[in-house]
């Protein structure tokens, strides 16, 4: 190395040693970004996103490097840049008028609490690199565990912190969470007995002879969440045998349909493994008869799993927490706490009713995770994991039960209010209501209204396709505008002969969303609505011609 | 509701609202914390955390309550509670002289960009509620790529961006990193054919009586990661078909034995699903033959899986990268940032040779994740995500190759100084060399050492047993006492004819762990190691009898 390289290596070095040791200086891009961050973070999101939506493709030149750059680069300056092609074009989930979403705006304090959960780092799986951590998130899964099943105080002495036991799992999000709950499911169903050593140890297809089925199911509304798919697949279970069943009128599934489906299998020689119950469909918001699944898993000597991981914070509301009836005679449920627990994304939960589920899917390390420690990572899908937890117990505390009454019932009642609106309004129509906070609508212009409660069944599917294509236009660009947002779906509503309906779908869950932000969204699309010259004319011709 | 009540309700909602809006004020308990945080992370973790040990029952005593409270918390109080129960009692992972975790000191640039990514509460799930997030999230997922497989600028600028490929998965950590891989290899063993239609519809048992198999197995060295076993009991392979291989004197699989049990199953008709090398074991961190495997991978003609989810960041440094020769003929590998990439917690990542492998674990809803849409979700196992990706684009920009280079080889220079120290030292034995920059020693005075080279294996057993008994007592006591900090492990080391031998783990990974550190951590463990009242004096004793 000559005199020159060597210097420059210390300077570089030396360069280096200061990320890990000097602070951001106060004035510095990075310090002033977050200051802003901090004292206004509303702010900070509306000013700092662009309103005007650029095109993907553009937005992808931005990250087209696919070397690791080889020399560093000064934090102001990638401060700057992220600022700019990053921050600009990401989404502002929490803006009060992006009613489309799931996520909604974060209470102050979890900023200056995740930056204090990353400093410290700790990693989850094991006590050693966690500590109080660990405790603290036995509590959190405690306190979501009695939430759900409300047991006795000594249930909860007993087994809150018992070594080889536990009451939930903290995940990363509601998928990890269903998984660990249909693992749990397969694994007690296809467990230990006689010579067999059980699936966990000697695999599916062993398990499949010993027990002599020619297969498993799964059991869902046609409207569970995809993550359903994905638990059957990697369980081994399959795709195919994740049975949907049918909903009513209201979207909630048929559990007569579910006995007879059950049936039929049962005549096939294939083993229902798990009923899941949906609380809170992603889609159209409603909760399946939870007492109804629960009897017939009961029937059927299967597991019941209800799936509340945006529902479940319901429960939170002495107000509406009958809703969830039944969801306590669960063997277990998911809940997201980053949905309506107002908490960061990353922090799904499932529950388990008996503290001894999830030996099911115990694991054992010859040197960690040894037997009797306390170690999170002996019963979890997951393994190194952040201290997330911290995140929801302070939610839970500086909330508190009261604050979430107000939160919750805020919510649902606002969506109440918003359906009263778009049914009191000309011009629109209300496709499903508000179980919870969720609802769907779409703009209809009055005189169509008029012409298609009088048209014939194949002039009302006409009717139909052109107000799918007027709907999607609204959405598009009413996203694109960027003063609002909601998001959009399809359904097949009975009352409209199942036909496909593309329709608006509002979450309620922002508390910042007031009621004069609603009124504003409709009267935005009502003007959007006026803009369109592919659809909306046709329309118009239309029920002027079948009410000439 | 009475005048007072709704009085009431009034001012228990205005707080809450306030938690949304107003920002922690400068002054207040929680913004003090932060600031101590940003200014000096080093310092607020060494003052917060208490040195000396209080027993986990005294730690759960403060989080005993089971009921989520009922009235809210000031945010002050809750931060002052959770400095004196929580961080007092965590884990200073950071610390330059705990030397037995993987984390590590973490670069200060982080803490506000975490902030920044908690504040924008992106869900990397799907583009709608991520938009440039996604993008920014392949381009890691290229870099990473890259880094381990190196193809030329056309390979990724067709593959990168590519709706409906990926070149690998950002996931929580290892774990899922590491069944994303091998649920992959999986699906594509017991791909669809003829009128069957692959395992992911079908499920494992139709797909085991299609092919005629008897089991599916995964071979992988004795000293594999457990996160494998959860892989083989998740996919319904089965624990018992996740074959441990014998390692060899440098805890290096053997390969020659891998083959031998390959062909052992195969006239069994179970088949080799995948073969899984190790790049940096746990326990020693040794790297696998991966040339040898991937050879045998390809005689078999199955996956190549390698776990490098410590190691692998060795990749950054041309000195040594060349360690991990033959990664880039691996089908997958995990790699996790969190570990030697210095990024903080929940940043695993699983890279995929053929941009099309994920296809075999794909999958799409009916109304997000569309085909042909660039959302993220419908090639991960988990769902919805936060935007940790950021903070690998983050290091992998400011630290640079350059500063990689001199991170990486300044932790296994150091590491090989520290190998050299206990060499040279009478009182302590090297059990591993360190490859990268783990190594594992012990401490045995001199005068035992001398006996040992003399002594019966009988007589040999009796030391050995006598010194885990003392490793253990230094260990402990050392991590009570708080100052410094080392691993320990079980090892069955060849040269002690594969004798259960308690052994300290060191890593060394943070930068600012200095020589003098190193020097330290022996002094202190001599300095312990006479403070033993039960194993040291008979195991003076033996070496006097033996001797004499």
């Amino acid at each position: 190395m000559t005199e020159l390289n060597k210097r420059q290596a210390t300077a570089s070095e030396e360069a280096l040693w200061r990320i890990f040791t000097v602070p951001e200086a106060p004035d510095s891009t990075l310090s002033i970004i977050e200051q802003n961050i901090s004292q206004n973070l509303a702010g900070f999101l509306r000013e700092s996103i662009v309103a005007v939506e650029k095109p993907l493709w553009q937005i992808e030149r931005d990250f087209q490097a696919h070397q690791i750059p080889s020399e560093p680069k000064f934090v102001s300056d990638y401060a700057e840049q992220m600022m700019e092609k990053l921050v600009a074009h990401s989404v502002h989930t929490a803006a009060p008028s992006f009613i489309g979403h799931m996520t909604s705006a974060l209470p102050y304090f979890v900023l200056p609490l995740s930056k204090m959960m990353v400093g410290l780092n700790q990693n989850l799986v094991k006590i050693e690199t966690s500590k109080a951590f660990t405790p603290l998130e036995r509590q959190v899964i405690g306190m979501m565990h009695h939430l759900v099943y409300g047991e006795a105080d000594s249930f909860y002495k007993k087994w809150m912190h018992s070594a080889n036991h536990s009451l939930g799992a903290f995940c990363s999000g509601g998928t990890i969470a269903n998984i660990t709950a249909l693992w749990i499911a397969r694994n007690r169903l296809l467990k230990a007995e006689g010579e067999f050593k059980g699936v966990a140890k000697e695999g599916l297809y062993r398990a499949m002879k010993h027990y002599g089925y020619e297969g498993l199911a799964i059991l869902v509304s046609e409207r569970g969440h995809y993550s359903l798919g994905k638990a059957a697949d990697i369980l081994g279970i399959g795709r195919e045998f994740l049975i949907p069943v049918k909903t009513d009128a209201n979207n909630k599934v048929q559990s007569a349909e579910m006995r007879r489906i059950s049936r039929e299998l049962n005549e096939k020689n294939i083993k229902v493994m798990a009923i899941v119950g949906v609380a809170g469909t992603t889609e159209t918001g409603n909760v399946d008869p939870l007492n109804d699944l629960a009897d017939l898993a009961a029937e059927l000597g299967c597991h019941f799993h209800v799936d509340a991981a945006w529902g479940g914070a319901t429960l939170l509301s002495e107000k509406y927490r009958h809703l969830l009836s039944g969801i306590e005679r669960a063997d277990s449920v998911t809940i997201d706490a980053h949905k309506q627990m107002y908490v960061p994304m990353g922090a799904g939960m499932v529950v388990f009713k008996h503290p001894s589920s999830a030996h099911a899917i115990e694991h054992h390390a010859e040197y960690i995770l040894r037997k009797g420690s306390k170690d999170l990572g002996s019963q979890t899908l997951e393994g190194s994991r952040p201290g997330m937890a911290m995140l929801v117990h302070a939610c839970l505390q500086v909330i508190g039960r009261q604050g979430y009454e107000i939160l919750i019932n805020r919510s649902l009642d606002k969506a109440r209010y918003f359906a009263s609106l778009i049914q009191e309004h000309s011009e629109f129509e209300l496709i499903t209501e508000p179980e919870l906070c969720l609802l769907t609508y779409r703009y209809v212009p009055a005189e169509v209204q008029r012409a298609m409660a009088l048209a014939s069944a194949e002039k009302r599917q006409k009717f139909n396709e052109l107000l799918n294509g007027l709907t999607k236009f609204i959405q598009k660009t009413q996203r694109e505008e960027g003063r609002s947002f909601v998001s959009r779906t399809r359904l097949k509503p009975e009352r409209y002969q199942r036909q496909d309906t593309v329709v608006f779908r509002v979450v309620l869950a922002n508390p910042l969303t007031t009621d004069q932000i609603l009124l504003d969204v409709l009267e935005e699309q009502q003007q959007v609505a006026a803009l369109d010259k592919e659809f909306l004319p046709k329309l118009l011709q239309l029920a002027k011609d079948s009410t000439a």
